[in-house]
């Protein structure tokens, strides 16, 4: 058979047979295993590290929830399924799946409370001031575009990053308390072996895999089904090059060493189609502190192309996959102050002229750009892209700097958005979008809520509660 | 088995045994019947309409061929390998296949001289005035962006653009010629033929198709392989949600009606991986006459976006891709002519802030961005994107008018260049490169030599080019 599959009539016997068998340890694993257990599921989780965690644990561990969380009712925001709902269709990419949206804004406070009783642990307080993740230990933070233009014309903003408390980067601590929860439910985890191949019976269905621990060879019958929660393929450049070249060029890869597109390639030697293999997530973190906003973001045409306030995210992806990632952005001697991230500054001029010679830009092309944002920014008004008042100031007091964000010099953070198509319980897709029997997936290696463009915590957020679903369908099938 | 799939140890007795099985009779098509056939293969080529022909032949017939044709230097025209390559690597996207490319320059000359003996006439006269189709009967046009910036900087620019002898809209009659030549080839077409399914041996080796004629299923065996040549899938509404959804947006789609992705889809069932399938050409023909390139383009903050002289293949992509449809051509009384494809005039005023209000731009965004243009246009120089002088005058006879391109009221010509990966000789690859035994492809079924952006002629070129290559690897494969 072709690789990364084998016939069910090659296997002589299987070494092990379990109901739900569970392909890697991040987020959407652990919850798939989680809840596969407790649904009375023998569950196996083959890991292929020496422990689990993944690209999970390794994150900001922002949790995109709300409609009326726990905490965001404590922080004292109001938010709604249908706000958040507006907010994901109309802000993550072309042609979003509806179904899945809309499964996630309705179940999104019953996920919070999940995430809670599995021990993960909330301060329950908000912080202003940075994007996505606090420095501090506080709960809840602005981790999206909600209150710039054109969203917040769109739904009702409210800040839907949910931050497991830990001084910043508090990944680790959302995968500890989840893996101890996979323990605690009965799940076993085996680390160190990596599943080499998918076991197709006579009719195309997944009955099992075979994998590998310390040279050794095994096979396991999955008699419910097997689930993929791999993660994406931002490690894999053959992969890259192939879909998404543009990443090829950005300077920070996010994932874990699993990364690596294996699972995907898994699931589409089985039949699985994939979606959006192009999309990555592009974070471009120069507008922290958040007084950058003040700036703009200028192209190599001098000219602007974004409301500087939208979420780094979104930043990242405008410059790099709309601009080529030449792109700088331009400050006075009021705004300017050291970037917490970008550090390079390409010019500094004391006119705007001498800026354009120094960046190389056309003659006049930036001073027309100033003097129209300038002329609009007396009155906090930006006409041209609604960047909100509180950042909008004329840029007038010299010397005039640009900080280096083009793609090569600047912080461009990027991981891998598309993977295998799946329904709303996990079950991976075939082209007729009907589903492969015994195969489902959840996390990075499927194509999940962001189709191109991010907010912060809609990988843990779909990961978790699509691992969750594909659990308990697996669990059902067996 | 899956849609699509058919088990060898389902099939009885085959109805019929070939070498070479082709689906579908357009360019493609032709080109692999008839290299199969010659070179000894039994062939049989089905096709589901009711005559072959397909997209090829409704379309501009434009062949883009180079590296010193005979029709080039006839016209008096030096072209080499080397710098088709070049302006080939440089224009058509992000990360083209190398091989294929190269392959396809070197073996350009050659492939020309393949298509005159199969009988397409081609009138040795070049014709310079509109992009692509040009209304008279000549042979040779610019069909490219290639005296364009950036690419006449990259690669020397030749015109290479081949078509056949007709008045405007020659495809059919390429087609025609084609079909001749495939007949006298000796392979066999039968018409109203409809594959529903690849058969698959127990090693997942393609060794037939099952296909329906006046309700009556039949089975192939093909000894050799069997290759897909069944177009794209611009008429699939739900692939173009999944994979390439803006293109929904154009209300110009270019395909016979046969281009539902039906192809693609028995190749991806049978496990072939897809590249590119978010990649689309959208031609915007508003530069004809190309007078009109005197013009500029803005956006709806009132920039520029791109150098107007590009081909009309570039400017739709920029446009609905990078600047969501939402542009406008902008000229003055001097350079406005009747456009002849582009007729709605969106707004007319004396001055440019009258423009900017009819067209509800941010106040002063298209008038700083004349005073930039109009300064250097004085001198034809155009520092922002580098238009050719010929193009470049000052806007600043009024009255202003606006010609709306916009995608929902301007025509955006669309077709879709994603499909199956193949390697140079078509054998259609599965997720880990490996060739799928029994089973090649070609034409847009495939992801070929353009990967996002256009010139007009890659199509039917490659098409005929890796048709011919995949109709001698399936003969020898017998």
């Amino acid at each position: 058979m072709r690789s990364g599959l084998r016939a069910l009539s090659e296997i002589r016997r299987f070494d092990e047979e379990v109901d739900t068998l569970v392909v890697g340890l991040g987020c959407a694993g652990a919850a798939a295993a989680i809840e596969a257990a407790r649904a009375g599921a023998r569950t196996l989780v083959l890991e292929r590290a020496s422990g689990g965690g993944g690209t999970s644990a390794l994150s900001g561990g922002v949790l995109y929830l709300g409609g009326g969380t726990r905490l965001q009712r404590a922080c004292g925001f109001e938010d709604t399924p249908e706000d958040m709902f507006a907010y994901l269709m109309a802000s993550v990419g072309d042609a979003p799946d509806e179904a899945k949206t809309r499964l996630y804004c309705e179940g999104s406070v019953e996920q919070y409370d999940w995430v809670v009783a599995q021990g993960v642990p909330f301060k329950e307080t908000f912080y202003l001031g940075v994007s996505g993740e606090p420095p501090s230990d506080d709960g809840l933070v602005w981790s999206g575009s909600e209150r710039c233009r054109p969203f917040c014309d769109v739904a009702k903003p409210a800040p839907r990053g949910h931050v497991p408390q830990h001084p910043h980067q508090t990944g680790h601590v959302l995968m500890r308390h989840l893996i101890e929860s996979t323990k605690r439910s009965g799940a076993r985890i085996e680390a160190d072996a990596r599943v080499s191949a998918l076991v197709l019976d006579g009719d195309g269905a997944v009955v099992g895999v075979v994998a590998t621990r310390f040279g050794v060879e095994r096979s396991f019958r999955a008699r419910g089904g097997v689930i993929l929660t791999t993660g994406g393929f931002v490690h894999a450049d053959g992969m890259l090059r192939q879909f998404a070249p543009r990443v090829l060029r950005c300077k920070v890869r996010v994932g874990a060493e699993g990364d690596d597109g294996s699972g995907i390639r898994l699931g589409m030697a089985a039949g699985g189609a994939t979606l959006h293999m192009d999309k990555a997530s592009i974070s471009l973190p120069v507008t922290q502190p958040w007084g950058l906003k003040r700036g703009i973001l200028i192209n190599a045409q001098g000219q602007r192309f974004i409301n500087e306030d939208a979420y780094y995210g979104r930043l990242g992806e405008a410059a790099l996959f709309h601009q080529d990632g030449r792109v700088w952005l331009v400050v006075d001697d009021e705004v300017f102050e050291e970037p917490d991230y970008v550090k390079r500054v390409a010019a500094v001029g004391e006119t705007p002229a001498e800026l354009e010679r120094e960046l190389a830009l056309p003659e006049g092309s930036l001073a027309a750009t100033l003097a129209v944002y300038n002329r609009f920014a007396k009155q906090s008004e930006d006409p041209l892209f609604g960047k909100q008042a509180e950042y909008v100031k004329p840029l007038e007091r010299p010397p005039y700097g640009a900080i280096d964000c083009t793609t090569e010099k600047a912080i461009y953070a990027a991981f891998t958005l598309g993977g295998l198509a799946t329904d709303v319980d996990g079950r991976v897709l075939d082209p007729e979008a009907a589903p492969i029997p015994g195969l489902f997936a959840a996390g990075r290696a499927t194509s999940g809520l962001s189709v191109g463009s991010y907010s912060s915590g809609l990988s843990l957020g779909d990961g978790t509660f699509f691992g969750r679903r594909a659990g308990l369908a697996a669990a059902r099938a067996k």
